[in-house]
This record gives C-alpha cells, structure tokens and sequence, in this order.
C-alpha cells in the first residue's frame, strides 16, 4: 500500500509528523508538502512560475518533499514526477481549524484530496476543529481507522472525503456523523490599519461561523459543534442542478 | 441598477475594458480587479498578507480599484469596503481560455462569481474559448443580454452562473445551452528544466481536454466544442450525494 502525505500549513507542521506516525502501520508513506504555510489558496495550481523541489531531512533521516506550490500542486508533481507511480490513497493533514462549511471551498487541505480524487485516487482531508491549541492525537488515530475502511471499501469515482474532528480529548468525542457541506456563512470583515509610511492598507479576517442559520441534521458544522467527527464526501462537480432545470426556462432571444 | 466587474486576468485586461463598455448601458459600473494576472488561483483568498488598493486611472478618467489580491479578494473587499453597498450583479470576465470541466476548480474568474454567490449576490462569470487569439465581442454582447435577464428573472439562492463563449465570429456561433460542468479531465505535465545555475525546476503545462472521454449530451466541454454557448449554474456545495448514501452504510467501528 502506497500513501501520499500532503498538507497546507506547510511540511515541518505537526499535524504532519503526527499523521506519519500514525499511518506507516499502512504500508509505504511519501511526504510531498508545501514548503511553507498555505492555507487559505483554495484549489490554487502554480502555472506562471517554476517549482522547485527540495529534499527535507528530520533528526538526521529523510522525511519528505517541500515543493514551493500549493497542495493540489503537490499532489500533481508527486504523482506524475517523484513517485514511483500513483499512489494508493492520498491523505491531508492534520490542518489546524476547520474546514467546515463554505471555508471547504478556500481550503488548501481539501484541495490536495479534491485533486487526488480527479486523478482517480481515493482522497482524504483532515482537521482539527480549532487554530490556536489544536489536539492532534484523536484525529490521527481515527485517520487510521477511517484509511483502513478506505482501503477496503473503495471510494466512488471522483470522491474525496473531507474529515473534521472536534477538538476534544478522544474520549469526550460523541462518535461519527456523515455529513454534507452545510452552506454556513462566515463572517468576513477587513481591517483598515495605515502602514509606517502612512499608507492604508486592509487586513482580511474570516471568523467564525455565523450563527445565525438554522442548524440542519447531518451538515458538517452541526456534526462538529455538537462534538461529532464530521465525514462529508466531496466531489469537484459544482453544477447546481436544481437552478439548472429551473433556468432551462429562460428566453435569452 | 449597481454592477461589479472583476477578473483574473487584471485590470489592465482587454477582455474587462470590453466587458465594461457593453455593460454600460445596464446602470453604474465599478471595477475592482486584481492588479496582476491570477490566472488558476482557484478560490484563493489572502489571510496572510495585507490588501492593498490603488485607483487606476485610463485616458485620465477614473477606471476602477487594482487590489494585489485573487478575485475573490477583489469581490469580498469591494463588497465590504470600497463600494456604497453590495452591487445588484457581479460579473468576472472577459477570460481569455475556457473554464470547463475540471478546470472550474482552478478558475479565479470562476471564484469571483461563486464568491458573489455566496454572498447572496447573483455572479456571473464570462471565459472565451481560445487563449491565444481570443474574440470578446460576442461574449460581450451575450453577456448583455444574459446579464438583463438575470437582473429580470434573478437567480436561485447561492448560484453563480459559468458562461463560456466559443471563439467564434458571432454570426458562427450556433447558440446557447444551458448545461452541467463536465468531469473531463485535462492532460497535465511538468516540463524538467535546469536553470542558469544547473538546478533543476518543473514547470507545469495543463493541455487541452482529454478525447478519451464520452461526450455527454449536455456538459459544458461538449457545448464549447460543438460552437454553442455553454451556461452552467453552479453553487458552493461540492457534497457528493450519491456517495453519501453509499458511506453511510459503512462499519467505522
């Protein structure tokens, strides 16, 4: 069993190392990961610029690839460059913070599984549901159980699976919810501050869902907030059919 | 009547100056674009940097806001910040090069649309079929008309529609088709090049679609390459349904 380690918050993060550890019980791992924090570039691809590749070495042992891309980048360059082949399963992590919601959309570590899934690879994207002190240890073990299933199940064509764990001592997490992508705003607001030669600039923050909506039962957000891990399989098709049929009505001449 | 436009391509693009002279007759324009090309920056937004914005002046008229940012940057902080308000429609465009298929993922003129979506906003986003010597006036011109139409009829909560316009003179093209994104893949490679100090660098190609595909009767690629208008609806939800079902029935413990 191959497995391709990937992630955005860069490729010297914990969440990374944490994950290493966890699954080399699967088979062979690769790393390929950014070579600095990514997150936020959504399903960026680098086409106007070079990529470097860099061999990253940890207490004295080779550890992996820093590629100066994205994660969808480095699944690319990983698959059709560095491996030996395609891997197996494709696995992004451990982020710090959610990706829950609309953030699914601008988040680096689900673009890496989104990628693997258009290349016909099973995809998997994990995170913890908190920034600031994150606990890597419940999301590791349940990446573990979940590749397992993965492995032996199979997934859709064209699917990836985009994991959020509450941030919660293992014991505390209520179980396993299957979910979709709830469409949970955020609230957005830029900061105006003035630079040392005076000149404006704006400071973009994206916080924390809003709570104004109404919860619905299996969406992703209500799973993680109530203390569930969230599993919603992702897919990269965004046709929105019920308007298709709707504006198959129109008179445009 | 207040309309948006953006693009990936900058401000300085042929394909918006286009774009804002047919639309000018619908009510008041502004544009706030990216100040360089972003072209495959996905849904990026920008968490880590600062935002700056600079007014653009052509031919010593006001002509819009540069932001050193992806679209959906542009669309969030004219939304937020630099307009009176939110605008009544966002349009992204004039891409040079089509935003098909599996492609729509990587799309920064795509993202500004969905970004405006997601803000309860109807988005639009406009992409002509050839990159090298694209033709906007038809695409101009049908955006018009589309643009009136979503203006009368709205658009269904959190829709974004794709509009992609083959690079024909108008009078060749053989109509419009309301259709779903594809899942054609499209030929990657990276090209091992040696820069002047020997090192070696990748640099990533993204080819035409793949021909190994069943053409569906209704897809977006097959509408392009067939001469018709291809308008696909498109939302924020990547939940794929039919393999949520299918999990759902798996044994985690």
């Amino acid at each position: 069993m191959k497995i391709l380690l990937t992630n955005d918050d860069g490729i010297y993060a914990s969440g990374l190392r944490i994950l290493r550890s966890e699954l080399l019980e699967l088979g062979e791992i690769s790393i390929v990961a950014p070579a600095t924090e990514q997150s936020a570039v959504g399903h960026a691809i680098t086409l106007y610029n070079p990529l470097r590749v860099e061999e990253v070495r940890l207490n004295g042992e080779f550890y992996g690839c820093a590629v100066n891309g994205t994660p969808a980048d480095c699944v690319k360059i990983a698959t059709s460059e560095l491996l030996d082949g395609p891997p197996d399963l494709v696995v992004s992590g451990i982020n710090r913070g959610a990706n829950v919601g609309i953030n699914v959309l601008y988040s680096g570590t689900v673009s890496a599984a989104t990628e693997a899934a258009i290349m016909g690879i099973p995809g998997i994207a994990v995170s913890v549901g908190d920034y600031t002190n994150p606990r890597y240890d419940a999301a590791a073990r349940f990446t573990l159980r979940l590749a397992r299933v993965v492995i032996k199940e199979g997934l859709p064509g064209g699917t990836a699976l985009n994991v959020n764990v509450p941030n919660l001592p293992e014991d505390e997490i209520r179980g396993v919810m299957f979910t979709r992508q709830s469409d949970a705003r955020f609230v957005e607001r830029f900061e105006r501050r003035e630079d040392p030669r005076k000149q404006l600039y704006y400071w973009q923050a994206i916080e924390t869902a809003s709570s104004e909506r109404d919860a619905e039962d299996d969406d992703d957000i209500k799973a993680l907030t109530e203390g569930f891990i969230s599993v919603t399989p992702l897919h990269h098709d965004m046709t929105n059919r019920r308007a298709l049929e709707l504006i198959r009505s129109w008179k445009l001449y």
